[in-house]
């Protein structure tokens, strides 16, 4: 297929990558285009702008935030005044349902057709083609775009024909995940404070009843307070959670632990600033034990 | 080796019959004898009462709470007055901190030794030795005591020399689990309330992310909402998750997630009642979204 | 003073009947006129557009939410473009933070200034001159609207040179009003399941420790249950505590008590709806304990 | 009336002073017995022990906690054993739901009549006889009673027949006065970090919305950080807000501010240690916006 991809932070350039390796034809565009540097020599082609990733079946999306797809999209070198009719945006950025909704109806009126497909797992996934994808919108253009989703995941979980689905899917994803760093936070500052050492206990945790890689990976951050550099800053969880909680209101769904979490990111950002691994909300309530600063 | 064995509920039926299968010489003592019958047919000799249990190397208790260990303890006929000095007590009810001190202070005063040995796992692992056992006590004694972890467990987990951190540990794995069932609650409401099918959503959330059976299990329970008959009642996890708090201020760690467990239960009681299994906590998100009364 | 009144509800008809009965020359607008028919029996005139209320030298404003007073202000007949250089825009609604500070901005471009004052006090305080106002803005400008606070208001609080400090204040009265209802809806449903009369409980404590209004106001609507009509909607003050907590994420100031009022609120309109009064907040307390459905 | 006191602290010295000054016969006993000292100078007869203090028409009892109480009630030389058949016991104690209901049936066994009349207002409003007397129990008992309510109170709120509906009812204002620390210390966080002066708000607030004197007390401690030493020492508080909850738990009424404000004594003495007011709950919220370590 003829591809366009754009935002190559470190999930994208991963996820480029598998398109060109996979044999198709793929225009790369970043905001600063250094970052397309090692696609292009893997064979893609440069595009100067949004629009010039979309000449073919299709144009993937994924960058930070709403602001970043809205400029991507609206803007006059954007996606929806150059994507052909019939084409394929898939956008499998963290957005907001809300923003998810507004561009299924703006590709609409368009004539071009819109799937949201964000995806679960880090970079070292994104990179191996072992992420899964969840894919929502018109059943035929998931299957169109099922060959892009072959070469970037591991395995596709089509779930709606209502694109925003797939975000709220995603969002509530990454709110389990932070709640995995807030509870195994508190049960460990509570084992610690008593003087059992954290990566015993971590170990019989993942060994027994929570083996799920999350509990290892942000147990043994919390056990190790090594939340600098960050793999998934702050601002980022936190933005998250906002978009969760901002979906919770508009369908009026009381979430408490994610209000909880809401406070916490506050706490993380006002005390340690944004250049930290939001994995350190695990360390909030040690902090509220008195056992560190 | 010659071992009491006092409690026969679901666990401390399958525990002893391991003990029984492995070899080991055992005397079963229930407050309601009838629960004995099978272990009887099977080779255990029966104790009219708990010190008729305490003649030989170890006695293990297996009991729903803190009244009832006591009540076996420190009973006239009770474990402290009638165990041999060098014999062990081997705890494996789920009690609490304060509880664990004090019988390692007495049995200590009586010459006897006392290891904390909670077990994870529900009662099919304990039929067939499959729980895991979290041992803390002094380290001779554990080692004694390991036949009796072998025949019950599928891995022992040595803690520390302080009987009540394997009690703090348990408590916080109970937490853990309650936690799974709250967000998982939060997050299926979140979702379901947007149309999104449940099973559909668990499937995806579980094949991908969230593997450990904690959230298959307890995920399948919210939603089919089949809480009925429990097979974990709401007052047992209630009893749990209270004992965290009083660990909890004791050591002066606050947990915010648990202080909302407690309400969770206090609710759930208030309005189902106290037949019903504790995953049913992760039915009231969707209640205070106005999907179900 | 020649002075325009935007906004003409309960409280806003109120106050510009003050300003008029001081003996001000008025100009009143209204989205549906017919709100301003009383107000042109009593002198004022009728202005057909914000713009025509734009003529003197001050133009207040009282309207429900953000959106409205956008409306107003940005439309093409609305006072940025209307309101003579050196003329104040007194802005009384209970607004966002961020919008006050986008106003201070846009008004000062077009040499125009502006003052924001909201007011505490219900309907029967606006039309008896009674309300407490809260102003803040430029000093100049502050001394140059005193005749309008006096005719409005009981007493003025100068409080900083930045107009949205006093927005900011606002919004945390209104907080501390909500904490009352949800404080008091929990001490209440504690006692009363006790068996204890509510409206003794509450002559006890509003004769004791609790003497301020609000434990009065809002006490007796709880022990009421009288929450229709609404005096003040359930959507109302759900905007508070959201704004509430927009401004709190932008001073990363953690507020728990204003968390958990979120999800009460979006409890409250997910089962009685819209049509109700904030005060009902204070029922689910005691609909969480089974005391009702 | 022949009335004996038992707990010399700060309230009850100015209690037991006031009984004297209205013309009883009063005996008076404390653990420590050099706070008598006073009250002998005044005309007093110093008890040795508790049951000296039982030997008139009633006697009260004003200690710290639960414990305290029992030591003086069931102990040899109690009051139990002591106090003449008819003769009442009136406890001014803030004590648990569970021991009023308990001294209740014990006294009842023991042909005594019980009292619970605990009081609301601080040391100087106990030595001036402005208290505030919630009484319950047997109607006959609270008339009898009376006179020793007018001594040391300005009024009687006479509230129910059981004794324990007295002790809920002062837990619960405890509750509310928490509530009014927690929620106070948010909103002032919340303007402080925008620039806002504490006391200018605080001057604000309690002129206008908010004029019940907690309001102005607990507002101006945070607003100085005057927290040492302590008028009311942060554990007593914290043991209030743990009665209040084991009270909810006994009635399965959720009240998630209790459950925050558990958090918070957990905190604040984890963090700065006993020797603080209570009222230093209010900085939490500071500390946790990164205003302070």
């Amino acid at each position: 297929m003829r591809i366009g991809f754009i935002g190559l932070g470190q999930m994208g350039s991963g996820m480029a990558g598998r398109l060109i390796a996979a044999g198709h034809e793929v225009s790369v565009y970043n905001r600063s285009p250094a970052r397309a540097e090692p696609l292009v020599a893997q064979g893609a082609r440069l595009a100067p702008t949004p629009a010039d990733a979309c000449t073919g079946d299709a144009v993937v999306t994924m960058v930070a935030e709403d602001a970043a797809l809205e400029t991507v999209v609206y803007g006059a070198d954007g996606i929806l005044n150059a994507l052909p009719k019939g084409a394929i945006h898939i956008s499998s950025s963290t957005i907001s349902v809300a923003l998810a909704e507004r561009l299924t109806a703006d590709h609409e009126k368009s004539g071009q057709r819109f799937v949201s497909a964000p995806v679960f797992g880090r970079p070292p996934a994104a990179a191996t083609g072992q992420l899964f994808v969840v894919a929502a919108g018109e059943a035929g253009a998931i299957a169109d775009a099922e060959p892009i989703f072959a070469a970037i995941g591991q395995r596709t979980f089509p779930l709606s024909d209502k694109p925003s689905a797939a975000n709220l899917v995603k969002l509530s994803g990454n709110f389990l995940l932070a709640c995995v760093i807030e509870t195994l936070g508190e049960a460990m500052a509570l084992t610690a404070k008593d003087g059992i050492d954290p990566h015993q206990y971590l170990e019989l945790l993942t060994s027994t009843l929570f083996g799920a890689p999350a509990y290892k990976l942000y147990g043994t951050m919390i056990a190790d307070r090594a939340f600098e550099p960050p793999g998934f800053a702050a601002p980022l969880g936190q933005k998250d959670i906002r978009l969760v909680l901002a979906a919770a209101e508009a369908l009026q769904v009381p979430m408490p632990v994610a209000s909880l979490l809401r406070d916490r990111f506050l706490t993380l950002r006002a005390i340690y600033g944004d250049n930290i691994d939001w994995a350190a909300v695990g360390a909030l309530a040690a902090r509220d034990a008195g056992m560190e600063k």
